[in-house]
């Protein structure tokens, strides 16, 4: 098919995406919830469609970057009697992989094909391209999803039938747990300690405890930069969608949970727009003085 | 000086990492519990002393690499008598933070220096002459120190005074912790999910979650090969030295905690012996049917 590409959700992580299938030549329609985050890709030669009914009726092919699993469920409702037999909706966000198979299901009903397709890279990775997507569908629909994706994708691949790449990122939170717990656990011990920190981020860091989390965020607590990368309230969204699946599957995820836990104690404090990596301050304040 | 070294304990670590004192030149003596330990290191030159307090008695510094803090404790007792003023100690046993300072306050009070060393790298490490030593201890005693640990260290610096090197290997072991459990909670939850074990390690372990623990403990997990590496009953006896200095400096260590939990079952199970990767397996246990 001629693909003409809609894109729907142009956030932080969308607009640039959106950005790269218009550079690699697609045929774009876009259309967000706020009309003026469309203007520069409007500049840039895309259409703006005047509803999302009319972003589907338009393209072959939707691609969803929202929110929330309630927000893919309304737009895909929208998009559903709009959208031609044979076409494909593909959708980045990440939400519940039991929702994401009942989403697949009722869309293959229709005869729309569904791509659970949740990203990792962070908002870099989405303005250089360079995402990894995990794509979890019937083979056929991920088959021609790729194309699309490969516009914004370092590595983006197949790893499953229906909700499995939600799976798969649920699977990349639960480790993002872990390793951020052993970094701000680590630090927060060395502060009392009496520690140098940029020492033992250096040393620590360089051998069997070195992670990403590490070399990405031993820096910003080193200098007290709580500025958003990924903030707590997205990671506490990614972890209820955790604990929702790990009771789907029967999966005990008690490392999850605890950050979970001392996260939202930092939302409870007003901190939810920092970065995760504010999970070092709660440790500090769960300490005693000594 | 004109320095002869004494090199106490040559088990997996100690026996090869005094090998290489004597390969770069250095009037070793060394000195086992188990005196068959020393035959190879007595074939390539070394003396062996009749006894602790013999080796102490012929050298100006003396290098202990054994177990616990009481193993270190012993050993000090009986080579403090034997060593002469102006001798210096290095410890480069895992022990609690807290018994280092007290030991170089003793031998200090003897005119004998001391060096907390604790070590990272493994086996592996000690072989290649290539492991990272945390060293505390007055300026002038590490100084003194470092030739000696520069003959099987990639890297070894001061990281502060008296007890601050074993406080660094527990900001390590502590960051060991939580990068373990994100590892093994993220693929046992993977397991139970249906995802593809090796696809996820490859995946995940390249992204934001990616560390050592994935790069090294992944593929152990895939191939289910449970012989270590480090072992539940090392890392067992090293977490709870963290929590005894986790208490002493008043530092939260929840994740820590949760993770000595999990070990510990396995322990229980008769299972001490096996890598701390065998975390995964734990894991899997508290998992229900689904």
């Amino acid at each position: 098919m001629s693909c003409r590409v809609g894109f729907v959700g142009l956030g932080v992580m969308g607009g640039p995406m959106a950005g790269h299938l218009l550079a690699k030549g697609f045929d774009l329609t876009v259309w967000n919830r706020t009309a003026s985050k469309t203007r520069p890709l409007a500049e840039a030669g895309a259409r703006v469609a005047e509803s999302l009914e009319a972003l589907g009726a338009a393209c072959d092919a939707v691609v969803l970057c929202v929110n929330r699993t309630e927000d893919v469920r309304e737009c895909l409702e929208r998009l559903a009697p709009a959208l031609a037999r044979g076409s494909l909706a593909i959708d980045h966000s990440t939400i519940s992989p039991v929702a994401a198979r009942e989403f697949q299901a009722r869309l293959r009903a229709e005869g729309i094909g569904f791509v659970d397709a949740p990203v990792t890279g962070g908002s870099m990775g989405a303005q250089k391209g360079q995402l990894t997507v995990f794509c979890g569908g019937e083979e056929d629909d991920v088959r021609r999803a790729l194309p699309i994706v490969g516009a914004y994708a370092r590595r983006a691949e197949r790893v499953g039938g229906p909700g499995s790449g939600q799976m798969m990122k649920m699977a990349n939170q639960i480790a993002v747990a872990g390793s951020l717990l052993g970094l701000c656990e680590a630090l927060a011990f060395a502060r009392k300690a009496g520690l140098d920190l940029g020492q033992t981020v250096e040393l620590v860091g360089s051998g069997a405890a070195g992670s990403w989390a590490f070399q990405n965020y031993g820096p910003k607590i080193l200098a007290e930069d709580w500025s958003p990368g990924f903030s707590i309230d997205n990671q506490l969204k990614d972890f209820a969608y955790c604990e929702e699946a790990a009771k789907a599957v029967g999966a005990a995820i008690p490392g999850t949970e605890l950050v979970e836990r001392l996260l939202a104690d930092l939302r409870d404090q007003g901190l939810g727009g920092q970065t995760t990596a504010a999970l070092y301050r709660r440790l500090l304040q769960l300490g005693s003085d000594s």
